[in-house]
């Protein structure tokens, strides 16, 4: 096992152990967000038949070639083709068909006049304009053909995706799994949001931080309670994680020095791969693996916001990876710093802070006491900002790089146009 | 009714119809993405007592006041502190207390060494560092003291604040309700992705798409189903839909030429504020409300592309601000055109486009056939670039604003460090 290792090596290293899940077929309506595991390949043709683009008169582009607002041609109304019509009748020569957007253009016609250059008389329409061939008419298939791949396996699936899978006639789609991450903490100090918080005892609130976080990326949280601080409890416990395609466990399932999960994962087969990061928060952080035959195991530390910092470090990407997405990181930004930054070197820091947009610039401060300990300066926080290991110093008007965690401060303040 | 008005005309007559929806009290674990809608105080001190931020030894510093490396102290040790203990017993003069991370400090001592500082020997402790009152001790109530406001109404939920309000002892929060969306769509010509397409049926695919808009952003989607082309129909389904936040109708439930849906909707008490916005695709767009009695009224077209669009800058902005949400649009990015584009002046098109990251820019070049009908090029669109409503002609290096629809696009190619 190794240890003491930088954040990118610990990255490499779980990242070299993630598998994208197997496939899972679901309706469409669950579909939205999910990772497309198959090829679609159209057996239709989109649209089914050339259509009208608009509402108006089918006609033959020659019998009004001279037609102009002065001296509008005047074509008799053979018939009224609707939308869904089966567009199997023909237009006589010399007359026109009254139509509606997404109607059939019917066998003889090749044009459409809108309707606002048109005026009905009776049984008879006035055409103002000399149309040309193909004017407002959709050709069939100019969307989709037989046989063509439609959508490619990775795509991240859209609600327009959802929509031309409907169109193709696909009510079931085949997607990369959920990750199924069970959750564990640990410690007699611990109980539940609802438990007796005398003589000491504290809420388990990172098993719900986490559940949180695995809910927002769409995994599926399995929550396998508070274990007391007994080997045999552990084990029951984690048991019970086995099937999952993660385990997650923080607080007293942490790999310390007073930790006993280091001796119960082993036992259960599950070789570690490190332990500590020389991050801040977060170093007592360790990761093992089932080499393929079990989930994947992390070991958050026990502070709240270590646990939350090292999870979107190190647990986020790989379950996106498992997931089927390709694109795994936060979006970032280029921040200009706001106050100065000092720490020893060694450790990379994750900072939190506030970011705020002045004169076109992203500027970024930090959220106060950065104690592990304190969840609050996290909840107020917008971003992480990387405090590289060696460093020592960051100056005010540094440029730095921070991890987007609001998705709030990335919508944009206005429409796009005014 | 106005008719022909500009896109920022009919989003200010939406947004100046829409009403935050009123509180629900759900549990914990559906609370993530939500927006608060109760102020939180706390009740508690967080952390509930002085506590040990490392494991090592708790002393009074003054008991080892010329320890060093070269001479540590030592100091017999007393007892053993686990996290959970509830802290109670007093520490001698003299002694120190083994202790653990987050494990109450014991009355009389002040200050922690950490265990990389000391070397135990049996019963005694050799403590090889000065240090310092305070020394890796978190303060009581560092994190939260009793009576604070910790968390703001219109506070958007993330994984943290769970974490925060579980600490709190919360297993509930008031939130705002989630908007009810019924969907509609009208049109003999129209079946389900399962249905038969002969004879030029096609598939209701903006229902679907429309729903799926709905989950990704937290709406309840209501498929209200498919209405055939008769006045009565159309009102029996949209009567079922009176009792949602709003209704989204597309397709023949349109409010244009052959389109029942206007004498429905007013039937029903609904006032229509505008049919017909300019722009391309969407221009037969309608909006109604029931004056504050009733859902919103959004009558969509219905191409596929056009209900799509219209529902991103009009129905999406209107969904968040009712669930709570103060940051309504999505994010947009400035891009450098690749490719001329042309239209006619007076109605603001809509282009979709693929955006490409090329030497420091973002270059947004357009998906091809920009029929309203090839859901396709939606499909492969990344952003929607806005082509101003005057504007006849953009060109190859202009600048331009893209609202970009694929989150990840925005996600970081890494993770920040290495």
């Amino acid at each position: 096992m190794r240890t003491g290792i930088s954040a990118a090596e610990a990255l490499r290293i779980i990242q070299g152990e993630v598998r994208p899940l197997g496939a899972e077929t679901v309706a469409i309506s669950e579909a939205v967000g999910r990772v497309l595991c198959e090829a679609v390949v159209s057996s239709r043709l989109l649209p089914p038949a050339d259509n009208s683009a608009m509402d108006g008169y089918a006609l033959r582009a020659d019998d009004a070639r001279t037609a102009s607002a002065a001296r509008p041609a005047v074509l008799p109304i053979a018939f009224e083709v609707p939308a869904g019509d089966p567009g199997t009748r023909p237009l006589p020569a010399g007359a026109v068909a009254r139509i509606f957007t997404g109607a059939p253009i019917p066998p003889g016609a090749d044009s459409v006049v809108r309707q606002e250059d048109t005026e009905r008389q009776g049984e008879r329409a006035l055409i103002r304009i000399a149309p040309k061939p193909g004017d407002h008419v959709r050709r069939a298939g100019e969307d989709v053909r037989p046989g063509e791949c439609v959508l490619e396996p990775g795509t991240r699936l859209s609600a327009s995706h959802v929509g031309m899978l409907t169109s193709l006639g696909r009510g079931f789609v085949a997607v990369h799994q959920r990750p199924r991450v069970a959750i564990l903490s640990g410690g007699d100090e611990l109980v539940e949001p609802d438990g007796d918080v005398a003589g000491g005892r504290i809420v388990s609130s990172n098993s719900w931080s986490i559940a949180a976080l695995c809910r927002e990326l769409g995994a599926l949280p399995v929550y396998l309670g508070i274990a007391p601080d007994h080997p045999e409890a552990i084990e029951r416990r984690l048991r019970a994680g086995l099937a999952s395609d993660a385990i997650v466990s923080s607080a007293g399932v942490s790999v310390g020095d007073r930790d006993y999960a280091r001796g119960v994962f082993e036992k259960l087969g599950c070789r570690l791969l490190f332990w500590g990061v020389e991050i801040k928060p977060g170093y007592p952080l360790a990761f093992g693996s089932f080499e393929g035959r079990g989930p994947l195991v992390f070991a958050l530390p026990g502070n709240p916001v270590s646990a939350v910092v090292t999870f979107e470090q190190f647990v986020r990407p790989a379950l996106r990876r498992m997931a089927g997405h390709t694109r795994w990181f936060r979006p970032q930004v280029e921040a200009t710093l706001g106050e100065p930054l000092r720490k020893s070197p060694g450790r990379l820091h994750f900072v939190r802070v506030r970011l705020a947009r002045e004169g076109g610039r992203i500027v970024a401060r930090s959220t106060g006491n950065q104690s592990s300990g304190v969840l609050r300066s996290l909840c107020e926080a917008q971003g992480l900002l990387i405090f590289p290991a060696q460093a020592r110093e960051l100056r005010t008007g540094d440029t730095v790089t921070v991890q987007v965690l609001d998705e709030d401060f990335l919508a944009a303040d206005g429409p796009g146009f005014e």
